[in-house]
């Protein structure tokens, strides 16, 4: 019986890849057919191969795509070929494919193997998908008036940064971010937050979230205690716990984090994490006296003070409280800030004011990191600060956002008077409406987004009890949406 | 004896603060001065403060800039005004500083506490300045031919996204990064790389850097083990040691890392970090063979491939070698790349592609450490890639590469052909000059550098027994450069 010089050669079931209308060209069919047949050892290692011309007879097709094929088998060692005698699997490949731990899923039809993962993330999942982020309704969170903000100006700003770069722009920078644009950041925060910095202190990251990502990582071991604001930010809890740091909840009251609780509950803890400005979420502004307590401890007990000094450019009552870190004189204080809510969250930029003699071990840690921040950006920023469009949009903004909020706290104490209290209203662009005890707030936050709005439970920033609430931000949310939403939650409170 | 009000109740020292000339306003250094000595202790709580009339009186200066400091002070609670009495330091504040640990240091004046810190950085200190990285010499490593770059093409994408943005793109966005550049990358690496994949399992990163941050954290606890090649990459090494991991040297040959030895060393390794495109920094393709090992060790033993395919688009001598991903059948790898070379450094994009079962545990991990990545760029390089400006310029690139890469082999034969051997010449933008055994590499790289180049030591990057040679870029350096480089090395050489 005559057997072609292919079936001898090559099991039949191979060919059948070969698809003439394929968009894929034909050498790179013959070369995926072949690889994959050896990998999954439907060809082993030693076994003869058809010489081109026949395959491509076989086929119908030129021996060209044939060629390219075995010569890039041949090239990356999966075929080798013997002078006079012809083409083979390498014999150097290995054999038959190793038992697996446990059955391949018969659903994926792709893993077999065990899987074990890092333990730390497990914290960080099983969070079921919160409803009232599914839209983007009334009184969403940490979003900031973007239809105010400049574009035109920043496309300027950007294309022009572009179009001709200084290759310092290009290659690999500071892992402390681009100088001129840490310089401006300098001159800003020594202005606005009488923040004692240079500019070789300072460090530009992606957000808060960075800075308190690389905060924890030169600061913490495994293992060390760290005070949280309890209510607090759900971001730095997480920050901190894929640190593997022990979270201590303090309490805090209208005063801001209750240091002495917190001294009572851990008074070794290696740092404390703090919103002194705006508590997020209740928006109480830490008083003096805890300011000068948290820091005594901090010098007394050598730990560290993360100063998260979110939202302080927004205050509407009084002259912006001075940042913690311009009274520290122990060089105790980590000052962290974002440009996410005052520009855009997109823009990914923010910073870190840093103890000087800890200069370096941050910029270790941040080239172990990421290495480097984006230059173009930073540099379009620089020029944003220096030709005063950031000035002006943050007036501009705090205009808005005291109307806004000037509105939604009347709106809710007309509508809603008798049944919320609002919390935090002096600063930031968030207030708080506490609800009655007992009321599920999570359930109402379900509804209201049934209702479209956006108002995230209080209680969801709580370790220990919760006190029930909603957090209602109206950075993003005009007036109009914020009476109607007032309305709407009203329906909503009424109807729970 | 006729004292005045203001010496009564005010320490004299407080006053002298108050400079006229100076562009501070005058309120401000009155708050300035009183905060400082009440947080100092100068003045301590209780004490009772002049009126600001006589405050005003005394400094001779207007009532205004007193009251509003005097405002301010009340508002963050420094002072405390009891009526028809006056105005004291708040009874609150803390009495005596309590006393520190260790001495204040005298020349820094500021110091005194303990300063405890994370442990593991330590490893990433120490390292004496490098003065090879000095100068911008010829040579110099990870440097693409940035004078290629359609800069103009690049501004004009940059500034049509910026001007009228969505909205989408400027609101806290998705942590594996924007859709359409995700599906932009996926196609690429489907058709030029054979990586399996969809947009669904693309996470945007700022570089190959965060992505082995990233899978580190989702992968590791401390103290896996984790295979890495010997010679390898420092970045590398410095990510999974931040991540607690126990590194496994590997040794490296002409067919890349050794996977039987890697099996002999540490046979339970949670992972490995592999370049199998271009090895790191020798220049081996990992062979067919290591490959299937490699995959078989994986599925069998449970461990992760971090497949890192760094120079797999510059490849001279044959096709581009498939992905390790592409073979793999037990999703088993983590597939990290980076346009970092492609494009430039200062971008800051690259990408993983992850194993679906994983996604969601990389991005809470990827949410954790910065949420999200930068949004405009994302969609301006959608645009790049869309319009063709990508494919053109990696054509551009891989001419002008191959041009430079020619012109280093023949001058290194030339001028150096019996003292250095040229390895991994096939891919990439280096190569090494092996040098004879013996060779003091660095004190030859700290030479060259004071002859205007950039020449990296091999030693640097071994964990064992170093081989001695350079490190040679060509990326960056243009042809007359190399010539004129290569000239002044011999110079090097022949005067060790």
């Amino acid at each position: 019986m005559k057997r072609s010089r292919l079936s001898e050669a090559l099991p039949a079931g191979l060919i059948v890849a070969v698809d003439r209308n394929s968009p894929t060209p034909l050498y790179r069919q013959l070369y995926h057919a072949y690889r994959d047949a050896i990998t999954e050892r439907r060809l082993r290692a030693g076994e003869r191969l058809p010489s081109t011309r026949g395959l491509a007879d076989e086929l119908g097709i030129s021996r060209l795509p044939v060629i390219d094929a075995f010569e890039q088998l041949l090239a990356e060692g999966y075929f080798e070929a013997r002078v006079g005698v012809g083409t083979f699997v390498a014999r150097a490949l290995p054999g038959e494919m190793p038992a697996q731990r446990r059955a391949a899923s018969a659903a994926t039809g792709e893993r077999g193997g065990k899987r074990v993962l890092a333990r730390r993330p497990e914290a960080l999942l099983g969070r079921g998908p919160e409803p009232w982020l599914a839209g983007r309704g009334a009184f969403r969170l940490s979003q900031p008036a973007i239809e105010h903000f400049p574009f035109r100006v920043w496309s300027t700003l950007l294309a022009r940064q572009a179009r001709s770069p200084k290759a310092s722009l290009l290659h690999y920078g500071d892992p402390l971010g681009y100088l001129p644009f840490r310089e401006a950041v300098a001159a800003y925060l020594r202005a606005a937050r009488a923040v004692r910095c240079e500019a070789d202190q300072v460090m530009v990251v992606s957000g808060s979230q960075q800075a308190l990502e690389i905060a924890a990582r030169v600061l913490l071991d495994p293992g060390s205690s760290v005070w949280v604001e309890d209510p607090g930010y759900g971001g730095a809890r997480d920050a901190l716990t894929m640190a593997g740091a022990r979270l201590v909840p303090v309490p805090v009251d209208e005063d801001g984090l209750d240091v002495a609780a917190g001294i009572a509950r851990s008074p070794r803890a290696r740092a404390v994490h703090v919103t002194p400005s705006h508590q997020y979420p209740l928006g109480a502004t830490l008083s003096a006296s805890r300011r000068m307590r948290l820091l005594d401890w901090a010098r007394a007990s050598g730990a560290w003070i993360l100063e998260d000094d979110y939202d302080s450019e927004y205050r509407y009552q009084s002259q912006p409280v001075a940042a913690l870190q311009g009274l520290d004189r122990d060089a105790r204080v980590v000052y962290i800030g974002t440009l996410s809510k005052i520009l855009f969250p997109g823009l990914r930029v923010g910073y870190l004011v840093i103890p000087r003699d800890l200069v370096a071990r941050f910029a270790a840690v941040r080239d172990a990191m990421d290495i480097f921040p984006p230059t173009l950006p930073q540099a379009a920023l620089a020029d944003f600060l220096a030709d005063g469009h950031f000035a002006r949009h943050l007036r501009r903004t705090r205009q808005i956002y005291r109307e806004r909020r000037g509105v939604l706290v009347e709106a809710l104490r007309r509508e809603l008077g008798g049944t919320v209290e609002v919390l935090g209203d002096q600063a930031g662009m968030h207030l708080v409406a506490a609800l009655p005890d007992g009321t599920h707030d999570r359930r109402l936050a379900e509804r209201a987004a049934g209702a479209g709005l956006w108002a995230m439970p209080l209680s969801t920033c709580y370790l220990g009890d919760p006190r029930p609430g909603l957090v209602l931000g109206y950075g993003g949310t005009g007036v109009d949406e914020i009476r109607d939403g007032v309305r709407r939650l009203r329906r909503v409170i009424e109807e729970d």
